[in-house]
């Protein structure tokens, strides 16, 4: 045991860090990875595609035997996808983004713990309600999709640490190295749950041009938008935003979202475009931490890698005052 | 020494804390406060107003023998400001927004230490060009000014660490508890400058209402906005937004900048407003860390407090890892 809290207790890791479910670029070879490398890898399960968890659950299930799960978005999925993950005994079941109350429940008669990511002080209530094992409080820093007005992760982790104890909390959002993971530590929560670091990594599901881009892309050329999502169509409810880098169309349509929703020709010159090979299929989600990214290791060294960096960190920062304790 | 670092080192202080220069609620009480409570105290020399300075000066000058600096707003002071400073020996004066060039030599000079406030990266590279001695990387969180379209704490002071190494950097926005300091630290921070939690001290110059609004708020009930500078004709250059409290021309005006800025009856009713006592005569300027803030300390014991939970905080946070060292 290196860095010891009540996540890492829960699920018997060697790491408090977990990889953030994803959808499609967390699958079954990454997931494994991270939890073979000392963390909690989890599947990102996404909109509940039968399809894609027929393929990638059997992958993490085979390749790794540690603690594993399996996460979705709430307002995306039915039970039944639910039910698929549940066959495959998953340790934890992540439930990001609109109401888990339809799943809380089945979840825990499964006997998979429940993670419950909040975006807002509500949401930590009403998940300490549905009798979360873990909260992820995601702040805006965060890649993909999030609060449309988020909270920093820095001021949103303690708040949430103080409503919710004892229930362990993870950070996530702008973490992607050791000495994020530390400083989620230092707020209080019992670890760290890490996105687009992992984007880059060679496990991960996602074409190279994308990881090139995270790889030479800063925290500044990110930013937090709807109209990607309007513009290919996306049925993403309008509460949330999603960080991407920069992006044509977000150049030509920022700040005229409702003009871009009400023009079906605007969304078909996108889709056109995306045929001619002019702009990549999907957008690039990042987070603001992509300045610390830059390069591509294997997701279990990295786990490995950024744990040890954040125990030099602790040291690093409280050593005057931890040398000071025996003598005090 | 509790933690030290080197920014406690340079300045002889007991404790990694630097206080804000908040203009005009900084002064000199609240500044010698945070200095004899071992932290640096900043005097909030704003715009350098000179009557302001000749009555604050005298008073921090007089009320403590520990190391105090002045911080002044870049873009909108001459150089006689900074010079009305310097004759009362600051161990430090501290340069925001704006460029710091025509100021940083004369400060130099005078022997007191040159801290630049940066935004970006490359603000962060310009500050080490000048001969900063230490660089504050303020976060998007932060209260008051700030960047129109800023980087987050968590992730922004990482890539200033590593940018200007071995200047030491003070991390500032979203801090208001010994957790947030701790989270500073091990981001490699050499301290955290703190500003709103202070508003929130016997010390500061505000008034009892605005005291009552940052104990009562929420970090969700802030926002980072121009509305409120525009209405109120200030001065401000448009590249700087300001994390303020709700306020009903918010409301009214948000996403509509340019047609307030043209319309100078919406700005007579907004000074109305404020002669008929309806709205504040200023906006209630606070960060995204109020949630934290729910009593009113003296200032001088909440330095040492905060210094304490950040000292709690990284034992708990690199117990295991700690206790782990000697056996290794």
């Amino acid at each position: 045991m290196a860095l010891s809290t009540m996540f890492t207790e829960l699920f018997g890791l060697r790491h408090p860090i977990a990889l953030a479910p994803m959808g499609g670029s967390a699958g079954g070879a990454l997931a494994s990875a991270v939890s073979n490398g000392g963390g909690l890898g989890l599947l990102g399960g996404g909109y509940g595609d039968l399809d894609w968890l027929a393929r990638e659950l059997p992958i993490v299930a085979e390749s790794t035997g540690k603690p594993w799960g399996v996460g979705f978005l709430s307002w995306a999925i039915d039970v039944g996808a639910v039910e698929r993950a549940l066959e495959w005994n998953p340790r934890a079941v992540m439930l990001s983004f609109g109401d888990p109350t339809p799943f809380a429940e089945r979840v825990r008669e499964a006997g998979a713990a429940l993670i419950i990511q909040v975006i807002d002080a509500e949401e930590a209530r009403q998940a300490v309600d549905l009798g979360a094992d873990v909260i992820v409080a995601q702040g805006t820093e965060a890649g993909g999709h999030g609060a449309r007005r988020g909270r920093s992760t820095l001021s949103f982790v303690p708040v949430v640490v103080d409503l919710v104890a004892p229930v362990p909390v993870l950070a996530a959002g702008g973490i992607a190295d050791g000495r994020g993971v530390a400083a989620a530590l230092a707020l209080g929560a019992a670890g760290a749950l890490v996105g687009t670091r992992f984007q880059a990594t060679a496990e991960a599901l996602v074409d190279p041009s994308v990881t090139k881009a995270i790889i030479e892309g800063r925290g500044e050329d990110t930013e937090r938008s709807r109209v990607l999502d309007i513009a290919r169509g996306s049925s993403w409810p309008s509460e949330y935003t999603a960080r991407t880098l920069g992006h044509p169309f977000l150049d030509q349509w920022r700040g005229r979202e409702a003009e871009l929703a009400a023009d079906p020709q605007a969304k078909q010159a996108y889709h056109e475009s995306v045929e001619r090979g002019e702009i990549p299929p999907l957008p690039v989600w990042a987070g603001e931490g992509i300045d610390l990214i830059n390069d591509l290791p294997s997701a279990a060294d990295l786990v490995g890698r950024m744990a040890k960096e954040a125990e030099d960190a602790l040291v690093r920062a409280g050593s005057a005052s931890s040398m000071r304790r025996p003598g005090e």
